[in-house]
């Protein structure tokens, strides 16, 4: 299958419009300051979940047959997507059923459940996600909602490339540099090619979790690159193993390039959103910002986008880091 | 002196444009769903200094004749009004003095003094924070700037109502209802000016903590109360002793109604601004929206803005919250 199309997209915007929130394009001036340029800030911390992937979520499940599909959808996630999946599934009156590893989030476990999923866990290192999910798919005559390399999904989370265009414009600001988190791309490949629609040079940076940048490798290499790790990353929302095939072709044609941040690096983001911006972010959805803050974007007299992806985190960890503990 | 027009705010609104932040009005899907009404957040959170108070800084002090006081400023605050005023005062170039309580966070002493103030610290309970004021502002031919009894003051708070009546204009709604933390009243009673040019029939609503209601009961008694207790809130931002004159008089003539809200309350409020909304209040920003989700608005069915008016907490009580400790 083939990346979504501009148009996609813009079909995306209206399908999702009366459920998504359209969410606020901010600035700092201490951020700016700091950082020798202008940085607008996406908030998707602020999206219904708490994180961007309604969108996509919704788009999709929106557009399925409940006649065909009275057992609704299944769905594979550590956390964010789960919520998105449930919560687009409830608005929809579909079924969901979410397929998440044993040791994903508390919150993002419960919150699922919370908005009427029924949750399976698995463990990630004994058992095959992707056999158990294709196993309830088939008892239930369900509809498989992947996280990311599907087209209806791409262009749902691209609504937020479509709104950023928008904002800027409305702010007479031309952005130079858009920078979001990955884990499978969905996120990345929708904003770039939504981006691309009204900022043809905006160079679209993919940020990553450092040992889990298999984007920024396979963008770098031209084929598809796994990560040798499969766990342990602070960023529990970016672990995906490899590009999907859909979004790798999509960020390879939108040229996109990828950066990878430390674990320090993300606490450093995660702080200075607390302290300085008032904002919740989660590790996975502050490593765009993170990477920003450690100078890996070359912003000074220029004018960036950061995607605050998602704001899902436990307390306790959201209280080591403040804390500067090790979790 | 009377309390300051809607022209008054407009005239404010043009000259603090540049600086101040245009702040987010948003929604929460989950919210409303709570509370079977369509509440309006208004993120004075995210202004510049984390609170809403660099608006009625600025508005006062880009008016001073720099010629006639090279001394700057002066002003009394427990932290927010501090940072407002430190950060108007730097921009124009003239010195700001800040006499701040010895018992005030560590945060807003240290940001204050970041952002280039001169700080003066006192003992609430043996020293007169007025005299000291008072003393410097006549050395140094420094101009007093009071943290709410002075029209351009409340003029510039004021703003904040003019931005959310576009904003809902915008959304295509009317407010049956806008409640707002109060301390001295100075934002209060912007907000009600600046509301009712455009929706005249809102009820604006002062929230304040209990023990320290001194404008709730104001307003029903048809006089100035005092609070008995002169400290000891968890809301460090809303222990004035009673309201302003002029603040008085604009609540009078908005027609505006006062409650109360109980620490746990406002602890509550605090924590499902982190775990729904991804947000950073400190709790006298908080106060509102406590008393809307404790249900002392009568949201439901109806139209509400609340504004949240700071983020400037310490992370050690903000943990304590999370955890639901006691501080």
């Amino acid at each position: 299958m083939l990346p979504p199309t501009i148009d996609a997209i813009r079909a995306a915007d209206v399908r999702i419009r009366p459920y998504a929130l359209r969410t606020p394009l901010i600035e700092s001036p201490r951020l700016n300051d700091r950082l020798g340029g202008r940085v607008f800030l996406k908030l998707e911390t602020l999206q219904r979940v708490g994180a961007f992937k309604f969108r996509g979520a919704y788009n999709k499940i929106s557009q399925i047959d409940k006649a065909r599909h009275p057992g609704g959808v299944v769905a594979s996630s550590s956390g964010n997507h789960a919520q998105g999946v449930a919560d687009a599934s409830a608005l929809m009156g579909l079924p969901a059923i979410i397929v998440m590893p044993s040791d994903a989030p508390p919150l993002k476990i419960a919150r699922t459940k919370a908005l009427g999923a029924e949750v399976v866990l698995y463990d990630r290192a004994r058992e095959d996600r992707d056999a158990i999910a294709e196993r309830l798919r088939a008892e239930r005559g369900a509809v498989m909602v992947h996280p990311f390399d599907d087209p209806d999904i791409i262009a749902g989370q691209g609504t937020a490339g479509l709104e950023i265009a928008e904002q800027l414009a409305a702010a007479g600001a031309t952005p130079d540099f858009l920078i979001a988190p990955c884990s499978g791309g969905g996120l990345l490949s929708g904003l770039a090619i939504a981006i691309h629609s009204g900022f043809p040079d905006c160079q679209v940076i993919s940020a990553e979790p450092e040992e889990f940048d298999d984007m920024a490798r396979s963008l770098v290499s031209g084929k598809r690159e796994k990560n040798a790790r499969k766990s342990g990353s602070i960023c529990d929302a970016l672990m995906s193993e490899m590009p999907g095939n859909i979004t790798f072709e999509a960020c390879t044609n939108e040229n996109v390039r990828g950066v990878a941040v430390s674990e320090a690096e993300v606490r450093a983001a995660v702080r200075y959103a607390f302290e300085e911006l008032k904002l919740v972010v989660e590790p996975g959805g502050a490593v765009a910002f993170a990477a920003m803050l450690a100078g890996k974007v070359p912003v000074a007299g220029r004018t960036a986008v950061v995607v605050l992806s998602g704001g899902n985190i436990d307390p306790k960890l959201f209280t080591e880091i403040l804390a500067g503990r090790p979790s």
